[in-house]
């Protein structure tokens, strides 16, 4: 917000500048004090702020809110979506008929109705088999990263994860230090015998983080095959598995994909889920869906951690499932970003030059571009806005191994024409790296 | 909830086993792995779910949901004082004038208008110097202490504290292992001899954490004297100041205490405000007011526990503000609390026996009882509840010296009535339980 009315290619210096900046200040701060040349002490801050920074991809979209750019940078669902109007007439009923009870302090479990309609949905949707008493509601599901991290990892703790993996959750885990390993995956999921590989390896494996549906930052999902192997070596090695999954509903083709948690027959799978991108993510309503052994351990970390998630917002979201076809609103969405989607992958086919690779997502909101290897898409960024349009660099979502020729592109947040003159923008700057990039010719032997 | 149609009596037993048990488990689980008998395997959490359980007071309130019960436990605002019809109107309002942006993803800093309101408020009310970038909009004030542990402390890291101190400092802060150290603490605040001792001799000193206006769980208001010789130690020693103020504004007597973060020109204290005490708590917004060498790395931290705050209910309370007038609610909400107080005064003054001494707070919500020595107010809270009476007995409020002989009432969540019934049914459980600890007779010597 702070970098507007600077040009474009500035901000995007600043940011590099920013990172280079933090990286030294880091440095400086892993000594007790620090006496600055003016005289002034430098915070002495936890450890673990050496290894933290701001996600690129806030302040990419800070960069973004210039409305001359198009930006396939956020993962913002669709805001003409939302059902404002409907949701404003439930905000209305539930503190008419209970303003006492939305605006106090509530359970830090979360509203009991809410969890009796997750439940329920999960049920019914996912084949699980929960109970409300299983669900616990969270401030969106990025705190259920935040509580995960918290309940599982000590410095140094091995978290394994898909290769890419959400960022987000990256994030989340590296407030308590852990030790990332990235799985070899593949467009069906963790390799078997990678993940094996690493389960017998590697000692302090605490947790197997994936998010197996239309997956963020690239959009694959595991197949079935994979998911069983998944919970056998879950099991085996007695690992907890995150399933992390906000984008499963938001489905294209076909039947919904395979709940892992309904495969497992030991407690094992803790899944989170979000109502940000089949309600609206502005309310905040995320849940951990897990057997009490863990459950209950989640629920003494959300009080420590923010008492509960906003009680009025719980009771709207209740109040409108209960009066509205969600499942309806869903299909729309389903909808709407099929055919955004759609004009993404037509216009790379059309516009992309050779050496250009990208995914094919059934669902979600997110594919992924490999670029040619002597490419870089921090460099491809900076040519990019030049052309007014933005993404994130794939390297940010490799927690160990930062993969420079790889990016995400978001389709969920504009109309098609944007998104195909955003990809043909996107092709022009492309195609000048190439050519910036191209080895010049061989010095003749003198 | 899960113990409501027990007996109160067996829901105590039940209490302090659960409490038991988990210490036994919790050694279990210290070990790697421990092969359970039906050869199910234990979870392996973090290390700091060793020192972790579930409030006192959350597992109290449970028990307390039986409206036989009058409960002095909790620390409930009034709900009769919530604005709901008002606050609908403006949720209509954002809803149906903004709806998109209302319902979408936003900064994690906070809705700017709303930023801006709370840094006016407090420059206005407090005396500080504010910009609206050195706010951060966090969820409710329990997440500012979450943000803090996290930003501050590794484990074994000091913090100083009052002796007691509130309980959800405790919480917030104990996921992070600190070294917890009780200043001296009397009716003017931290003894200044005493908070100089600790910072002369403590190694690895990160906080001063300090509830400076009325507060939980005493009741009590530091003295301006106190409150600069703080400000002075904490620049000698540079050691940030956490001020934690939900309660300031509550203030029945007088002008407002003097911020202490309004006396610091080295920018070391940091605040953590709430809308939960003058508003109304459902919405769970609260803040972090401070430099922005801290505030930048708060919102780091807060991007990766819970992205943003309720975006909807940030642009309602921010909407409320603009067009209604907070001040006049806040002084009706102390005319309300400061009855309640002075019927509890009262009460105790005519009902307790000798050797009962309590605080007399001139605002905030508790008051702090102590007993005399002989007894013990766990006990004393299994006869209350036989009177159909709850409070919270303060040994959990002191995170290392638990003083078994303290208690804390809550006077802002009932008719005065109420409240003059239940301190005298307390005082039955009082006088019974200084019977039962009477010693008994000398035995005649043979």
């Amino acid at each position: 917000m702070h970098l507007e009315g600077l040009t474009l290619s500035f901000a995007v210096c600043i940011l590099y500048q920013r990172q280079e900046l933090f990286r030294t200040r880091t440095h400086l701060k892993s000594k007790i004090i620090t006496q600055g040349r003016n005289g002034t002490v430098e915070p002495r801050f936890a450890s673990r702020m050496g290894i933290l920074r701001a996600s690129d991809i806030r302040e990419i979209l800070k960069v973004t809110q210039n409305p001359e750019i198009i930006s396939f940078a956020g993962g913002l669902p669709a805001p003409e979506l939302f059902p404002a109007s409907a949701i404003a007439e439930r905000a209305a009923e539930v503190l008419a008929s209970q303003g006492t009870v939305a605006l106090q302090y509530s359970p830090t479990e979360g509203f009991f109705a809410l969890r009796q309609i997750i439940a329920e949905r999960m049920n019914t949707i996912w084949h699980t088999q929960l109970m409300p008493e299983e669900i616990l509601v969270t401030t969106g599901s990025q705190q259920g990263l935040d509580l995960t991290g918290k309940l599982f990892l000590d410095e140094g703790d091995v978290v394994l994860c898909e290769s890419p993996t959400y960022l987000g959750a990256i994030m989340a885990f590296n407030v308590f230090k852990p030790h990332w390993v990235e799985v070899a995956t593949d467009d069906e999921g963790m390799e078997p015998e990678a993940l094996e590989d690493a389960l017998r390896t590697h000692e302090r494996i605490k947790l197997i983080y994936t998010v197996p549906n239309f997956q963020n930052p690239t959009g694959r999902t595991w197949s079935d095959q994979r998911r069983e192997r998944l919970v056998q070596l879950a099991a085996k090695y007695e690992v907890p598995v995150i399933e992390d999954n906000p984008y499963g509903e938001v489905c294209f083709e076909g039947t919904l994909p395979r709940a892992i948690q309904a495969m497992d027959s030991r407690g094992l799978v803790i899944c989170l889920g979000t109502f940000s991108k089949i309600f609206c993510p502005g309310l905040r309503l995320g849940w951990v869906a897990a057997n009490r052994r863990y459950l209950d351990k989640y629920v003494i970390l959300k009080q420590a951690g923010d008492l509960h998630t906003s009680t009025v917002d719980q009771m709207i979201a209740a109040s409108y499932m209960k009066t509205h076809d969600l499942e309806n609103d869903i299909q729309h969405k389903r909808d709407v970003y099929r055919k955004r989607r759609d004009a993404m992958l037509s216009a790379l086919e059309a516009e992309m030059p050779r050496g250009v690779s990208f995914t094919r997502p059934k669902g979600g909101l997110f594919l992924w571009v490999e670029l040619p290897t002597s490419l870089d898409a921090r460099q491809l960024l900076i040519r990019s806005l030049e052309q007014h349009v933005a993404f994130v660099p794939g390297e940010a979502f490799f927690p160990t191994s930062g993969r420079k020729n790889t990016l995400r592109l978001n389709y969920s947040n504009m109309p098609e024409a944007r998104i195909i003159e955003g990809v043909r923008r996107l092709a022009v700057a492309v195609r000048k790296e190439l050519e910036v990039g191209r080895p010049a010719q061989a010095p003749v032997s003198v």
